[in-house]
């Protein structure tokens, strides 16, 4: 952070990783490591028009801007977004997570090869709040990517690497429309099934996929309770060598298992099916489960009214994200924060008198 | 809520609905619609005093002011509350779900006459903010727990009706600690498992019950998705007469679709057993799930500090209730609200620009 502020001091403008460039990146995760070039400053109209031409550097310097913390950068990155947004919403968002070891850079480099060589123009953001914490961005090492990156049609683009699940995701969300304006016709976002991004991701994709691996309890603890019934598809990845035998009894399991679960509010049931992303077996089976959906949900009317959905959710989400922050990042309530939770842990007070009692501090500052 | 105000105005108070008395009750929701009786008020000390010493008339007064929306009577209830917080947290805290016609009802009368047979001493109460839109409360009809209601060592309380599912939770949970001061050692908590109100109860209990019936997919259309990973344990009720093969099937398939979730935070493996409330069959057999669950806990620690998070987590919530309610019950934001969802919803606003642009009206009051 001190790093980019003081780039920012000297009016350098980050520019993020762009794998498509095909410049060698660093394996790391924080951008700021990255150097920093000097860049010619775009009117609003102009990082507009760069991106409906699809000119993938303005694009990437747009999506740059918007990942900006600045408050100046924040006021054209919301032109920009707001001049782009007539131009969106004929892409396929598709969400995908899994535990770390589920192959989800192996699966999703197979499946976007396979999707780039159909002609289809596909974009790879990510929501990876845990990338600030330095623990290892997700599509931040490009070398997990080697022929997706330097693919024509494909435009990968890591976790923005600041500020709360809300703001990583918000960014990710607007990277959404710029990337839809500039011509891609498929998004993935990528999450890692450990956190709460895959509600942030859910309320943003039109597809929930989940990458599974072949075995039970105990292989899946990495896995958040809860995401299994996001899921609108699960397929059960490394089903290749004498791993198949498993592989096809776990998705005997999930189906069984999903059997149980009442039918989410599309009307899809839910499917499972096995794969190998590094074997490339089944990649088109995966492909084939996400495009049904979407033929069944836009032929019942779930697939608009749950973007509609996804719009107002974003709009309160924000809404509750601003009022809570404004009151939990005040000094003085977080002065005195600790000692009401201490009351209220040794049963001295109970959560609502000692929330009043913060709230009515809050309201007398 | 018309009527209410007009009682309040006659500044007499209302006497919830305590089945205890015995006297016969309409089988009605609204407790609106009960004969309104003049009382002698009691001071913060008297409803102490009443409650600790086991007072159920008292102790059922002192619930009826926690519910009461005017401010005079919140001030006077949470001092009761606080000072009876001392004498709390000594019970097993038992959450249970399960869709409309589970029997949640028949099986909660059949495991309260057992518990209070051996010398329990059981309150039900109830999280079901629907009873306000008069959908039918769930413990309203008292005809339904016949022998319970008329047993010495039970309270049973139907779900506050007044107020948003946070603010039904929330005197929920303040009832909980006045029926533990009052000596009761078991606490009920039922909600219908069709709703956001499963959130709620998950967070003020100790052992989250989910009452399940044989069958798969279309017989559980009507309960929540993501319910069933609360559960630390279910139970399929109606395991009898010819139901009985397709109950135990239903049992293990429950059971092998568990296991393919992660272990609970508690590190306890989730429980599936038959019952038959009606025929009163296996019933200590699910109590047993309960107490071993327990025991469990309390050896490793994870039931304190579920408590200690439980408190937090009501603390939190509080405030970002009064946070949101102060906003969205804005007349002037809400003049304002719909405009602006139209906007976002013919993508003619981003969420985010929406968003800001109301908080920075807001902000402007």
């Amino acid at each position: 952070m001190e790093d980019n502020h003081h780039h920012i001091e000297n009016s350098e403008e980050y520019i993020g990783l762009n794998v498509n460039s095909g410049v060698a990146q660093p394996p790391s995760v924080n951008p700021y490591m990255h150097k920093v070039v000097r860049r010619k400053k775009y009117s609003a109209a102009e990082y507009v028009e760069g991106i409906l031409k699809g000119d993938r550097s303005i694009l990437s310097q747009a999506v740059t801007l918007v990942e900006s913390l600045l408050p100046e950068h924040h006021a054209i990155a919301q032109e920009v977004i707001e001049k782009c947004l007539p131009y969106t919403g004929n892409s396929i968002r598709v969400g995908i997570t899994g535990v770390p070891g589920a192959g989800k850079s192996t699966f999703i480099e197979a499946l976007g090869v396979h999707l780039c060589g159909e002609g289809h123009k596909l974009a790879v953001l990510a929501i990876d709040p845990s990338s600030e914490r330095s623990k290892g961005s997700i599509l931040g090492d490009k070398t997990r990517m080697e022929a997706l990156s330097v693919t024509k049609n494909a435009f990968i683009r890591p976790s923005p690497s600041a500020g709360s699940l809300g703001g990583v995701a918000r960014k990710t969300r607007e990277s959404i429309v710029l990337c839809e304006a500039a011509g891609f016709d498929t998004i993935f976002v990528e999450t890692v099934g450990v956190g709460q991004s895959e509600t942030a991701m859910h309320s943003m994709v039109d597809f929930f996929l989940l990458i599974q691996l072949a075995g039970t309890g105990d292989e899946l603890q990495g896995i958040k309770r809860g995401i299994m019934e996001m899921a609108d598809g699960i397929t059960i990845n490394k089903c290749d060598g004498n791993n198949v035998e498993k592989a096809q009894l776990a998705k005997a399991q999930f189906q069984n298992a999903l059997h149980l679960f009442p039918l989410p509010e599309s009307g899809w049931t839910p499917q499972v099916n096995t794969c190998s992303a590094f074997e490339n077996i089944n990649i088109d089976g995966v492909w084939k489960m996400v495009t049904d959906y979407i033929a069944f949900t836009k032929a019942n009317g779930y697939f608009d009214y749950k973007r509609r959905q996804q719009s107002k959710y974003w709009m309160y989400e924000t809404i509750d994200e601003y009022l809570k922050t404004s009151f939990y990042n005040n000094e003085e309530v977080q002065k005195r924060m600790a000692a009401y939770e201490t009351l209220v842990n040794n049963n001295e007070m109970t959560s609502f008198a000692a929330a009043h009692k913060l709230i009515d501090f809050y309201n007398s500052l």
